[in-house]
């Protein structure tokens, strides 16, 4: 086995032929999950103006500094501001004006006393501002007021390129008032499921024959990962075919072909002959279990990658192959992995080979164990329907004994 | 505070008011994170029949139970049997078939012998079968062998209902030939937000105003949990206004009303009192920070959740209270939270109020530690884009010293 490639090396010959694809313009409301472009600077400050943190009076600290539930100072009430209302107003000594959270703080204010700390306890909207005003609590200047440019300075970076952006990121771009974010287009990806023995679903299954699931799975897969799968179906065990499906992927713009089945050494495996006769193959065969026979290459111009046929092969080295291509295209640093240690709580064998092993991680008493779904025969998809990790054994372990600490990589 | 309601009774309170939506059937390539309405049953067994997992030789294992190296034996092949080919075929003693993985083992064979096991080395398409083959390796019954039923038997319980379906599940689907599944429908969210200091997106801003991020955090945050969010943009401190639109979202058939803002002490707090006058107020304010002035009841019959209007408040409160609404609604069990213990690395101060403190969270040298993203104002919404997790303080705790044990949900 030692004439096959490490994963790790694989890895790195594949996703040097991507690099980010171009961006594209979305209203926020269609941003989530996609990835940002661009760096994205601040355009004003954040607050935009000085303005009160909750419901109060605006008043001159030195006013209220020694006021208390003894000593109550009264102010007279000379304006009232709501959020929203920009008042050209200076406050002098010895007034105070009503001021609603976030409605701007009046000149010469330097603090927000609450209504809790007053005599006018409102709690309902619709009642005017009283003609004055007692304060029981004291204020510093500052008091529940927020300053100018105190989250965000007009200028400072608030979103790097490459963010995958979450609702709070499409909050703070709509602060500013954007209606568009630039973000790295969506990569197309052409699926083929190669097969005579492939059925579509809904068709009345023959002897001998199996539904095609790799559609499905592998279309899915695509688009948890943010591209768009353009879909070729079930192709047959014809030379001549599969090199019309793949001309039709290439002319459909596709960023990468990824197909499965065809790649092993069967006597119907066409499907990498055909990738070497209009491209050439980079590797076949990486040192990993499930999932040994996998080809990587370029077809005409387009990367390709040719995944075993199993469904458990097929879904393993997706998400070991394709998934960090996909985020490299949209322009992610990193694999947005989940790994953790975990504790087996049964013995773990393996061949030798990098192996990704359907598992059950979860947290019990504090600490993370993990166990087997199952029998891991890579047809066998209904024992990662039951799982929620893969459990990594490195290359060149045989045997892991119960009790011994292993990485668990979160689906 | 003692007389306010904890986060775990207003949840409980809350909670009692939803169950699940109807169901409907979507097609697989629509189902991807939508959660299934019925318990799934396998309508066959997988395997349904018995196969080759490699490509070579079927054979009687009695033949070649002795065979090795030094002492190959000879078998007439009589039969070539790719994948989706059903032969009526047995095999006799002294007899092989060559075979492809995935195809039918005939009756009479009990064994595949992979080719590397043999003298036939094909490694390419297009080879016919030999007229008989030298077995090097000896076989056991079994050896190489998917039985009929071995993964899953028809009948078996194959997904559950209330799962969140993932690629592997829907893959799993499709090998039944399943085009469509059963799903919850999507929760309809009608969102609001209300302030006169408010602005649309791409309006050039006006002395006192902000941007309307509310609007465009919640929808991503309605649809990040698998709702659909009916738009109803800014509305001004009007209660005419208010109930308006309110009786719209009523009519556009909303199973949610959340609002933001308007809910608390200021004298343009009006949304409370709309919902007052149409409905009821089932509770309104929550020992929490951000986050106490948050309302619920029923306006007419739809269920209303009035968020803060801070952003930050508002993010936090959906989380704790419209997230696991939406969850029951879709039929999930259990709130999908992740939760990580976390070491301190900083001390903590909080206020006595159950708190949701913007945090970095992230494993260093095998130990997880936490430390706080800047300010906490609830109107900081550049702190929470720079968290990860929201580091969750009991309430009754007033200050947690560096090197504490804490919990952090990771967002």
């Amino acid at each position: 086995m030692s004439e096959l490639l490490s994963v790790s090396e694989a890895t790195r010959q594949l996703l040097a032929h991507f690099t980010p694809l171009q961006s594209i313009c979305l209203p926020l409301d269609q941003a989530r999950n996609q990835v940002s472009a661009e760096d994205i600077q601040a355009s004003f400050d954040l607050p935009q103006f000085t303005n009160a943190s909750m419901d109060g009076f605006a008043v001159r600290s030195t006013d209220v500094v020694a006021a208390g539930e003894q000593s109550p100072v009264r102010l007279e009430v000379v304006a009232d501001i709501p959020a929203g209302r920009w008042l050209q107003l200076r406050l002098e000594a010895g007034k105070a004006a009503r001021i609603m959270t976030g409605a701007p703080l009046p000149d010469g204010a330097d603090a927000v006393v609450p209504v809790e700390g007053t005599d006018v306890r409102f709690r309902g909207p619709g009642q005017p501002a009283p003609p004055s005003v007692l304060i029981f609590a004291p204020a510093q200047a500052g008091d529940n007021v927020r300053r100018k440019a105190s989250d965000v300075k007009a200028g400072n970076l608030i979103l790097a390129k490459g963010r995958r952006l979450q609702p709070q990121d499409l909050g703070m771009l709509a602060m500013f008032g954007m209606r568009l974010v630039a973000v790295t287009r969506r990569p197309r990806v052409a699926v083929i499921s190669t097969g005579d023995e492939l059925q579509p679903l809904d068709s009345a299954l023959q002897p001998g024959k199996i539904y095609d699931s790799n559609n499905t799975l592998l279309s899915a897969q695509v688009e948890k990962y943010g591209g768009e799968s353009l879909c070729f179906g079930v192709v047959p065990d014809e030379a001549a075919t599969i090199e019309a499906v793949l001309d039709r992927a290439v002319a459909g713009g596709a960023d990468l072909i990824v197909s499965s089945a065809g790649v092993s050494v069967g006597a119907f495996d066409y499907v990498r002959h055909v990738v070497e006769r209009n491209g050439h193959l980079q590797f076949w065969r990486v040192n990993m279990r499930p999932g040994k026979p996998l080809a990587f290459g370029v077809y005409r111009s387009v990367p390709f990658i040719g995944l075993p046929g199993n469904p458990v092969s097929a879904f393993v080295t997706f998400e070991l192959f394709v998934r960090p291509a996909l985020l490299k295209m949209k322009g992610i640093e990193g694999d947005e992995r989940r790994i953790q240690s975990v504790t087996l709580v049964e013995a773990v064998e393996s061949d030798g080979r990098e192996s990704y092993l359907r598992a059950v991680a979860r947290e019990e008493d504090g600490q993370w164990i993990a166990r087997l779904t199952g029998h891991q025969g890579s047809g066998n998809l209904f024992s990662l329907v039951q799982a929620n990790a893969l459990l990594i054994i490195p290359a060149g372990v045989r045997a892991l004994a119960k009790g011994s600490q292993a990485q668990a990589w979160i689906l």
